[in-house]
């Protein structure tokens, strides 16, 4: 792999060429409208946006990294730039016509950039949870005054096409979950199993869209478990007794043309036991009772916070006498695995129609071993639909 | 996949077990040691670190996410904590313990540790380049004074120990070089290349360190082509002439117990034009000129930074009569792709003994085609070891 320090002189001509032909260039056009119009209502002269799936969002573009910071956009009333360098400039330039395009390097480096804008940005947009200290220091080097822009909550309604992409995902995880259960044999490690579903997910022609958590027994009461070389063999009982199940916990998702699912079975190897059965149960009501408060919400026309659902399925666990979950309710997801809306005890983020998110409550129970059920939903008109459509019955294997 | 949101007391007794028992524990401690040493000459109170991979090499615990934060290290004179939420706390009880866990959530958010903390610590070092400007926005409320410090530049110099997981990882790469040599035929995609690579490297009990660039023909003139899905067929020639072969160039890494190679090979499908031998030829040369250069430095004692070693292979290739390397010469290796050294026009990193490093020289020609060679090589008391050790003559595939 390469690191920029690119020494070229960038094209003289600008080339503001906007793809207003086909859908594509539309929905583009529409996207950077949407942004201006914020920015507008805000009262920033520009934006510097360095999220990368926020690039992907308004360019198209798709492979930058997610690890080391490779581009930037800016974008203004009338401007709108792509800053990256020398390894990309030749793709960008016929991927991207709609962004000018500023090639980065040690001779040209962003600052030119900045000194040519400044004038004209008053205040400027940043991404204050994405943006690094080191950035900021040196930006605030040409920019007085900065403030924060949530770009990301562009994303957070998706569109009809946006929807059938991630439904697209979920289905292929549907089917995922269906051919892994029937490669769940004594012997088996956890890792072997993650495999085969990358496996899987690949021949369908998309990806992973994060590294599966498949944790067996015990495993499954750390909600974060690494996946490893544990087996399915007699050392990995759930409890002591040898009548109960060993947990088979599969957290695992798919990413399909950039956009993402996430769904969580637990399933048993093994005859589960009655506490097993209740603790699965109490799970899948706790889902089943976030859903019905919510479609009841959106049938009364009432408005719903995050938190609000986030504490029916919070409370009913705790009312079953378990510990509280060790995490969020849900999350928001598309061309990231977590993203707005915020499902979680202290989130304001309302949730309206075009969001998808997850719920996915879960009880654990340290050496012990634990169940998460998880699935996605889009928020229509009339509530609910679940895009994730697995059975949720008990699956003894 | 999970969001934090724990609502759960930590505990009570605070457990400054350190792992003084085994090589691990030595290992560790040692490298605590060294970070003290950093901080008390910095005059920095303690350090905030957020970068995974300085995590990783402070506790041996491997599992945070790299695209969202899950966890700090706050060390400081006689006081280490590991900041994380309810769902790592048990495995972090038991795999880190020689870090005090601070398990945070909505109700005993990390504010709380730094409210106690800050009468001791004076000035808050932190990772200006990792840390977002929200965080920082945060910390600052607490800590009046705060100054950059570099955690990165720890891991620069690598043990024996290091070298030899690296080494480890480059022997993978080497025979997953050889190996995809033989996958190469009529009619394959560079996805499917890329997919073969990932599953020897897996079958040998590794994982890729990056996604590969695999790039046919003209593609192979974008230094961080998008793997597609482009065939080895009669359209993909390197250029109009039925007299050329086909470029294929390989861009891979392997990840062996969390340490990283990289290394870039390019062959032909079929007969090279006597251009592409020329460039090809100019490649590997200045890559040679860098090595020996490098070497001569070494023997007679004299001070070598990233840059002097980055002009030879770049200006030998602009002497030739080609375009500027677009992207450095070089880049450090290790738990990361990408660290410390750079090898690149204005690095004034020091290249001493026990760093790990790629050399890596191109020549791209757009809408025609590209060349790289990279190596990884650590540097000895006497120069360059090459790590990386498959054939450099021309292949003709």
């Amino acid at each position: 792999m390469k690191v920029i320090t690119k020494i070229q002189i960038p094209e003289e001509e600008p080339h503001f060429k906007i793809a207003t032909t086909g859908t594509m260039g539309v929905m583009f056009n529409l996207r950077l409208q949407k942004l201006r119009e914020k920015l507008k209502k805000a009262n920033l002269g520009a934006v510097l946006i360095a999220d990368v799936a926020n690039i992907t969002y308004l360019t198209g573009y798709e492979n930058f990294s997610l690890y080391e910071r490779e581009a930037y956009l800016l974008v203004g009333g009338n401007f709108q730039y792509i800053i990256t360098d020398g390894r990309y400039s030749e793709v960008i330039k016929k991927q991207v016509p709609h962004f000018k395009l500023f090639e980065r390097s040690h001779q040209n480096p962003t600052e030119k950039l900045f000194q040519d804008l400044k004038k004209q940005i008053k205040i400027l947009g940043i991404e204050e949870n994405e943006l690094t200290v080191l950035e900021y220091k040196s930006l605030t080097k040409h920019f007085q005054k900065t403030k924060h822009f949530d770009t990301d909550k562009l994303r957070n309604i998706k569109t009809d096409q946006e929807i059938k992409k991630i439904a697209k995902a979920c289905k292929l995880g549907d089917l995922a979950f269906k051919y892994i259960l029937k490669k769940i044999k004594f012997g088996i490690t956890e890792e072997e199993i993650a495999n085969e579903l990358e496996k899987f997910i690949k021949q369908e022609g998309a990806q992973l869209s994060f590294p599966p958590i498949v944790a067996f027994g015990k495993n499954s009461s750390i909600p974060h478990h690494q996946t490893g070389n544990t087996k399915i063999g007699p050392s990995t009982r759930f409890a002591r007794s040898g009548r109960e199940g060993l947990i088979i916990l599969l957290d695992f998702g798919v990413k399909f043309e950039n956009y993402c699912s996430d769904m969580t079975r637990t399933t048993f190897f093994g005859s589960p036991s009655i506490k097993q059965r209740e603790i699965y149960q109490t799970v899948l009501v706790a889902q089943h009772e976030a859903i019905k408060f919510l479609n009841n919400q959106i049938k009364f026309g009432k408005k719903i916070t995050g938190a609000m659902v986030d504490k029916i399925a919070r409370n009913y666990i705790i009312e079953k006498g378990y510990s509280s979950i060790p995490h969020s309710l849900g999350h928001g997801i598309g061309l990231k695995v977590h993203e707005h809306p915020s499902v979680s005890p202290k989130s304001k983020d309302e949730l309206i129609e075009g969001m998808v998110f997850s719920i996915e409550p879960g009880i654990y129970i340290p050496d012990l071993g634990g169940v998460r059920i998880e699935d996605l939903f889009v928020l229509e008109k009339t509530g609910l639909r679940q895009l994730t459509t697995s059975a949720k019955e008990i699956i003894q294997l």
